[in-house]
């Protein structure tokens, strides 16, 4: 007998009543009923991207919206930065490249964020450039972004800020019109807690009128095609019809709840989860720029860290992530976003702790609790704590 | 107190067993659970297909494997056939005019099947043609396309044979390799019985041969990535997780039953609904070329074809499909592929007599069933019969 844990950056676990919504005899699409419920569906998407615009939704993993931007938005040949601090800021030079744009790369040391001024110098260099591609929330290394500082830099210029915010949307703040972040956009198995297949993009008038402009091929991703359809409740093809239906009650819970409440839960469980790898006697593998989604962490010296998650997931059931990429075997990641509770965070400090020492790790195994109890607690029966 | 029937041709209604797989718990995809799942789904799917070779799953709407193939195959300036005979086959051309090739539109009679003929003659006339683009059945006009002959005059020529088998597949015989289809594209939520958010491809020899050459831009849509993948049983970006797991249900259903019983079945269907039409004086839209996934049902005079649909899903829970495009209103259409039964057909009919009967249509209600009934018992315990 065992329980499992989904502790991954993506797919988050998924509440049971959306999963049990999204098991009802399935609907026709063309209905009442389901205009219905896509219409609630986006003005709640409008809500969680902190927009008067429409969210337009594509059925795809995440990235075919991050594509879906970069061939609305661009032309060939056109210009673009790509900010490459970790796997998902690469996604964006690639598919500048697929689509015959140029990349003006700004490669960040993976761990760190990107400087804004140096989005800034480069943007003055060159008013040709179309477009910032950043990320909000790097899942493969967990570094927040300063989306609020770059917003106030593009404004003044010809580029748009595009914004991948699949890791990271409900779990960070993120005030699309009230930063002027021309384009976001996001994923269904994250912060939004439904499962994968759903993708989302937010335009600024700005950006509308470079889809206006734009001369790559498109046709499944059009933004035209897709706003032409929302302006009816409708989508282009097939929508994935459950997916919306879980949806809805998702970020139903999220606007009862309130972003505020959503943002403030999101960063106290990553406090917690932080000061619990310092307490334990782990390194985070970026202290400067942590998210509230996910926290990566260094494994510990003579600790095979493949090993490790895959032995808290076998014997534990504790699903954590591993390294992507030039990371692999060299971090671990906790994932503290959408329906991830204090609950799932201690048993996973827990289960880390005794996997940890199992694994020759000499280290207090029951340390890392006692220091998220403390953030936990705090505002509650105990005045504010001073983490060790 | 009302149940209700889909009995649309896509979304199909979903198994319960699948639907409740999908309600499970969520896994992480890169987890050996997940891989077993996505092993299996891909073996299945090879035998639905009827190929030796990798079938691709895309997260999307059948929409996006078609826009795989052209964006795959062509390159800019390549003339392709397109076979127009309702509104799905004109979304090939528009594919092809997307990604700057060139469409040599057949132009059929909706209604009808393209005479294999007049594809060769194309052909014959320019040996650069690089691809035929068809429709197995034709969703908005219930019309079978005869690729066995078409089949049979590409593989003689340059051109790929490309097959929108999205209505179709799983309700209609297509032998893909011992015909010679080089590429057939199929969706979830139609013979398959899952709801839509999953695209397929397979591709021939010939077709992976084009792939290399294509210099058409790509990359969420682009098969080589998706290849690469598929032989560490892996999909490039995250797939609609939990679609996969319930395709497996109903896959597994599939190959239990065996694809000759699966079709027969469909046949039985098919033909009990059209001779229930008949029994009733309706006249079928596509009387020539009939397929098994769908029938098309002229609206008798001096009824409302939107208020009968409407009429039949508002007041009997029993919900048909109206006509599209240029059929709209002059149509209605009944699906009988994937988890739809005898008695679903039969309720169908029974609830269209009444709903025609409160539209003052002038016919015996009850006739239908009776029609429908006599092909139902034929080979059970009565004889064959000679449909009136």
């Amino acid at each position: 007998m065992k329980k499992t844990y989904l502790m991954t950056p993506g797919p988050t676990p998924v509440p049971p009543k959306a999963l049990l919504a999204m098991a009802e005899p399935i609907i026709h699409h063309r209905t009442p009923e389901f205009m219905e419920v896509f219409k609630e569906v986006c003005d709640l998407l409008k809500y969680v991207f902190q927009t008067q615009g429409d969210v337009i939704t594509f059925t795809s993993s995440g990235t075919g919206a991050m594509e879906a931007a970069v061939a609305n938005l661009l032309s060939p040949g056109d210009k673009a930065i790509c900010v490459q601090g970790g796997k998902f800021g690469e996604r964006w030079t690639e598919l500048c490249k697929a689509y015959g744009a140029t990349p003006i790369i700004i490669d960040v040391k993976w761990g760190n964020a990107v400087d804004p001024k140096v989005i800034e110098a480069e943007l003055k260099k060159d008013a040709a450039i179309q477009a910032v591609f950043t990320t909000l929330c790097e899942t493969s290394t967990g570094v927040l972004t300063d989306i609020k500082a770059i917003a106030q830099i593009t404004k003044d210029h010809n580029a748009v800020l595009v914004v991948d915010a699949i890791s990271g949307l409900g779990a960070e703040e993120i005030k699309t019109d009230e930063w002027g972040i021309d384009c976001v956009v996001s994923g269904s198995q994250k912060g939004l807690m439904i499962p994968p297949g759903l993708a989302f993009i937010s335009l600024s008038k700005k950006a509308w009128e470079k889809v206006e402009k734009s001369k790559c091929p498109k046709y499944y991703f059009s933004l035209k095609k897709a706003k032409k359809a929302i302006e009816s409740t409708d989508t282009p093809f097939t929508p994935a019809i459950t997916l919306v239906i879980g949806l809805r009650e998702t970020l139903r819970t999220m606007k009862a709840e309130g972003l505020d409440v959503v943002f403030a839960r999101h960063k106290k469980l990553a406090l917690a989860t932080r000061e619990a790898m310092k307490a334990m006697g782990l390194s985070l593998f970026a202290p400067a720029a942590p998210s509230n989604g996910v926290t990566a962490v260094n494994v510990p010296a003579g600790v095979d860290g493949e090993k490790l998650v895959k032995h808290m997931r076998d014997k534990y059931g504790v699903g954590i992530a591993g390294g992507q990429a030039e990371l692999k075997g060299k971090v671990f990641r906790i994932a503290h976003m959408g329906y991830i509770t204090e609950t799932d965070i201690l048993t996973t400090i827990a289960v880390l702790g005794m996997a940890l020492a199992e694994m020759g790790y000499r280290g207090q195994p029951g340390v890392g609790v006692e220091a998220a109890e403390e953030i936990l607690l705090e505002g509650r029966s105990r005045g504010p704590v001073e983490p060790a």
